[in-house]
């Protein structure tokens, strides 16, 4: 059970800037399912969204509905600020059947309340949303006029109240303490297992004053040819001289997080590598440097996109995205993307992970900063050195 | 990178169960994104799956073909038995994009394949398969006839082959040296994150002959107040004297789980603590009594009942489901559960995992075992004691 740190204002100002939010796109009613937009709205934790669940917010009520499964409403009662009333747990009969969806629930709980003929909005493409839960809920409630919310808490979450940045910078301390543990026992013939289990003793037992969470991705790690894609993720196998291993990985405080990516090479590396290295981080530092309030996303990307070209390279994929609270299966924001096209103003405590990768045909380079957008331009969330680490 | 331990004549048992399952539902392709049911049939890893990807399984060709990101094609050659012509990867474009959805490209892919006017099988209630996701694709194939393939493939893995049975055992030495991490270190004043840092690291980085892997969900570490309610996670704060601690955790050896949960009491618990374990566990074992080849999965739950009713007790929630491979949220087969109107026939070398949990008002009490079915009955995966383990 974690004690949440935010005073109940915190909480009646996101959903002040919700509602807003929900006139300006038309809708009386959100039917939310990410569990970080419901952690967001109520304080909600637990690892209870492998099984249908949502908050309701009405625009005319003051206070969120959390629907979830009966044995949950426990972790409901323990760790929102919602009244016992406003927890509803449906019955076990709901889960994982083939006769009976929990999306059905959650439409007798909107008709019950008399909001069955008003225009809802759907988190669509939430990862816990499934098809089957948008079909049970639309042809549930034929009165209703579903649109697609289009991640409107999702971008009510971008930009940061001080305590959540006050979050992300523990989490930066955790970040720093798993990557400097993965440091600590890379080595020729030592197992990727054994230095994983490392990265994550640090993450999570943390340091004096605080511990760790899960972080919303387990930490990647891949070696050798490997590194020339980036979700994989360790094995039992031997660290090899002459071989690379991108890390990335994440430190979570209270599920707000911390990305870093970093690259160590065992031996030394081939020239391309460490050339690579210095250009993608020249590249990564142009980005910073334009990640000023006012600045569009895309003209992040394109400072990056500037360096790289100069030196010969292209990079198909985005270079960053906006980070904060994050459970399973991302940390992203699934919000602002540094990339073309993306018109995104950047402002004040607005964060994000800006992670250039690059991979090659047979190896790969990554580094990334996490930082908040300050007046004063980027302020990065950790410090950790950033270049190619090379290992005797 | 992982080297995969099945032989190649092993997916294609699976790609043929697969097909015949399939003709036997009416369908002529499916579009699977579950990833469990991605590595089930083509070894595919990697944590890719917070962005949409796929496996087309068509009834009539030999080999199916991975979609997914670009960046992510590497770890579909390096991981998969597929040849590089049956990886076929989406720009980035397509990324959280608002104007356009990966399953857009999905079905281009499906229409130039002659696939479009066919019987197609959606996993419509898989976690990475989104409302938005199952609009697009309908909408985007006119001609095709849509339908639910509920689990089909999850259906597939429910009977395992000796290699998944052995990759289970393994997975209980990790689950069992996790669970003893744990005990090792809880007690009066000892931080919980510290505990859990030490799960993660012992499940991890294994034992000698081999590592571990991610586990599909988290430990679970309800205590105090919080054993009340099964899935809250741990946090800094401190064990204290009089009050139990559930642990639920897994071990993971490539992707196949054995989980367990286990609980513990600092100082001398309440007597109707005490008395619930034992009538808990003598329920469990009534039920592993039951679980043969033949019985009902609803039977191995009235056993269970007849026990705990005899007691005074009752329970809502199913006692158990089936298990196997599995990545997140889920360890969980989502086809098996041990409830009424179960109607499944056991049969030889299905995996289950039996947890029967009770949370009262103010504490609970779990305890678990992984099995398999064999002829001679319910085997469990490991050993490990049972009762109400007791701190002083």
């Amino acid at each position: 059970m974690t004690v949440y740190p935010f005073e109940k204002r915190e909480f009646e100002l996101r959903l002040t800037r919700t509602k807003s939010a929900m006139e300006k796109a038309g809708l009386d009613l959100l039917v939310i399912c990410d569990p970080a937009n419901m952690d967001y709205l109520t304080g909600y934790k637990g690892w209870s969204f492998y099984v249908p669940q949502c908050v309701l917010v009405h625009g005319e009520a003051d206070i969120p509905v959390w629907i979830g499964r009966l044995m949950d409403a426990g972790a409901a009662r323990l760790s929102t600020w919602l009244p016992d009333e406003a927890v509803v747990p449906y019955p076990d009969i709901y889960v994982q059947s083939r006769d009976r969806h929990p999306m059905d629930f959650v439409a007798d709980q909107i008709k019950l309340r008399g909001w069955n003929a008003v225009r809802i909005g759907l988190e669509m493409d939430a990862y816990y949303f499934s098809g089957r839960a948008a079909d049970s809920i639309r042809s549930a409630l034929p009165d209703a006029r579903f649109s697609d919310c289009d991640h409107l808490v999702n971008w009510v979450r971008n930009i940061k109240s001080e305590p959540e940045i006050g979050l992300m910078r523990q989490a930066g301390q955790l970040a720093k303490s798993a990557m400097q543990a993965a440091f600590d026992t890379i080595r020729e013939g030592a197992r990727q297992c054994d230095t994983v289990g490392e990265i994550y003793r640090a993450g999570i037992s943390g340091v004096e004053e605080f511990g760790g969470e899960y972080t919303a991705l387990c930490p990647m790690l891949p070696t050798g040819e490997g590194t020339a894609t980036p979700h994989i993720t360790w094995s039992d196998a031997l660290f090899k001289r002459g071989e690379p291993t991108i890390l990335e990985l994440a430190g979570s405080r209270l599920g707000y997080h911390a990305p870093i990516a970093r690259t160590l090479h065992l031996g030394p590396p081939p020239l391309k590598l460490a050339d690579t290295a210095k250009i993608v981080i020249e590249g990564m530092h142009a980005a910073l440097d334009a990640a000023v309030p006012g600045a569009l996303a895309e003209e992040v990307e394109a400072e990056w996109r500037a360096v790289i070209s100069r030196h010969g390279l292209e990079k198909e994929s985005r270079i960053g995205y906006s980070i904060g609270l994050g459970y399973p299966p991302d940390w992203g924001e699934h919000t602002v993307s540094f990339r073309p096209g993306d018109k995104t103003v950047l402002r004040e405590n607005m964060t994000f992970h800006c992670i250039p990768g690059m991979w090659l045909d047979d190896w790969g380079f990554e580094v990334s900063t996490a930082f908040q957008v300050t007046a004063g331009g980027a302020v990065p969330i950790y410090d950790f050195p950033e270049e190619l680490h090379v290992r005797d």
